[in-house]
């Protein structure tokens, strides 16, 4: 069994991430920590709240992050998260339950200090699929704690051109400064990137079959997962079909690591133009590697798919 | 036995590749074919004229190549070439012998056609550690020579920041629209990347033991390779103590492929700016690849180094 603790800017992927755990049973979801990206930690925890009413699982708790970058007062999502996850994270869609249970009092920071305090990197995973905000504060605050941290997170783009620039992909590009620190912090980290993650599609003729379509439930996760499919085909490259699995990987390897092959090479983040946000090999660690970075670099595509649908599609049909 | 053409911008660390093949049994070297790069081609075949002939081994051919990039009508070295390699290529040394060979009336592109139909790809590999113009000049007059092409060159940089810009490597930057075109022909091609050159490094204690003190030939190879050291100690971060081997790598592999571990990932060359010259993964070619594009991520660079000072202080000893 894994303790699973998923920071989330939810988000359309973030669902299906979300789902993945829940239809999970070697998996046991502690809570959920809310960053931004997709959307505000306000927007994401909202919809955290609903998801978690809708598939009948409010016994998992939700904290809010810290919802704005290192660097800046605020935060508003960019033009590309709207087109990818519509303003309210969802497509638009609206989920139709009404949570009955609240954002926890207690801070994400404070709840990951005390879960990483209690359980070593053997029993719980961390999966961040947004901004790395909360987690380098964490790891400020308790620097110690580095050495017992396993994180999972989907980000970054080693291999392949980023998504927000020729360099960057948009979780690393939220907050750079805090990413290039917790990619330095000594945690364990494995970095579920575009690498591997334009090769975990979902293409639309397999959309249908996912969800129940005669429940609301169900009507719900087929509108928000066609939203998300209309955007990729506007920007996908011809013969590209279907929409890619970005953060529902990252809590597969999280679960599941053979499912990734990866290579060892601690990374930094640049934080300068034109490069900022870019993840890339640190020249001042290639001589003396800490073994502590795993960058995925190939992926056994159709085992995760598999396993996807599976455990996507009984999430919807046993809870919605 | 395998037969090498050698494609060099001479160079030091060219000329370091060019002992390398000389000391390999298990070599035969068909010829060298003159790129421009750390020098231009005439410069560059005149090293080669002179090296040939200090190391006793006139029975080698050398070729002129292109001797300009594919967008350019002249090719001037830029002065990063001249920090590491001097106005000569050589770091100022002169080589203290006399050529009776010249340069072959045949062009480099010509010999490189005929040497890829008489031999394919299980007899035949071509080195290029400088520009990939003449290369490209190959293929876009016969592309049906890419299928029985393999080609192990020195250039690029996939996970690792580059070295004339925080994108691009020098090589590749030299003719990136050549370079692309290589990448794209469907050629055989392992990349020996700064990924792994800047692991396969010469300290500078050891240089003195790789050559006899007491002859000419000696003490032209000790002032080239202090000249090179030199230059790495004025760039080089903190503990990176001695200069990198960059294009003896490529031949060591070209000879013997289990010295790195590669990724199978085709790649494009970004043309435009900021990033000109930054080979990545292909987009185009992510979901369909073809196989035939090896990236070396990681290296023994000790099994590497060993076979290196071996080989070299062998030529050395033997021949000077």
């Amino acid at each position: 069994m894994t303790k699973l603790i998923l920071d989330l800017d939810t988000g359309i992927d973030d669902t299906l991430a979300l789902m993945y755990a829940l239809g999970s049973p070697e998996a046991q979801l502690l809570g959920i920590t809310g960053t931004f990206g997709n959307v505000t930690v306000a927007q994401g925890v909202t919809n955290d709240l609903a998801l978690l009413a809708l598939f009948g699982r409010e016994d998992v708790p939700v904290y809010a992050g810290i919802d704005h970058p290192s660097t800046a007062e605020r935060y508003t999502p960019a033009p590309g998260s709207l087109r990818f996850h519509g303003t309210n994270g969802l497509g638009g869609a609206q989920v139709p339950a009404v949570p009955t249970q609240t954002v926890q009092a207690m801070s994400a920071v404070d709840v990951i200090i005390d879960a990483v305090e209690t359980y070593g990197p053997d029993e719980l995973t961390i999966v961040p699929t947004g901004a790395l905000t909360t987690i380098d504060a964490v790891l400020a605050r308790r620097p110690d704690l580095a050495s017992r941290m396993r994180l999972v997170l989907m980000g970054g783009a080693l291999t392949v051109p980023g998504n927000v620039s020729p360099f960057a992909e948009a979780n690393i590009h939220k907050d750079p400064e805090a990413a290039d620190r917790v990619f330095k912090s000594g945690a364990d980290l494995t970095m579920i990137g575009l690498d591997v993650t334009m090769r975990a599609r979902l293409p639309r003729a397999d959309a249908e079959r996912l969800f129940p379509a005669d429940t609301a439930g169900g009507a719900f996760l087929a509108e928000m997962l066609g939203f998300y499919l209309d955007a990729t085909a506007k920007t996908a490259p011809a013969g590209e079909a279907g929409c890619c699995l970005h953060d529902p990987l990252a809590v597969a390897v999280a679960l599941d690591p053979t499912l990734v092959t990866t290579l060892e090479l601690d990374l930094r983040v640049d934080c300068a133009e034109p490069g900022r946000g870019r993840t890339i090999g640190d020249p001042e660690r290639l001589l003396a590697p800490s073994g502590r970075t795993h960058v995925a670099l190939d992926v056994d595509a159709d085992r995760f798919y598999e396993r996807f649908c599976k455990r996507v599609s009984m999430v919807a049909r046993s809870r919605c």
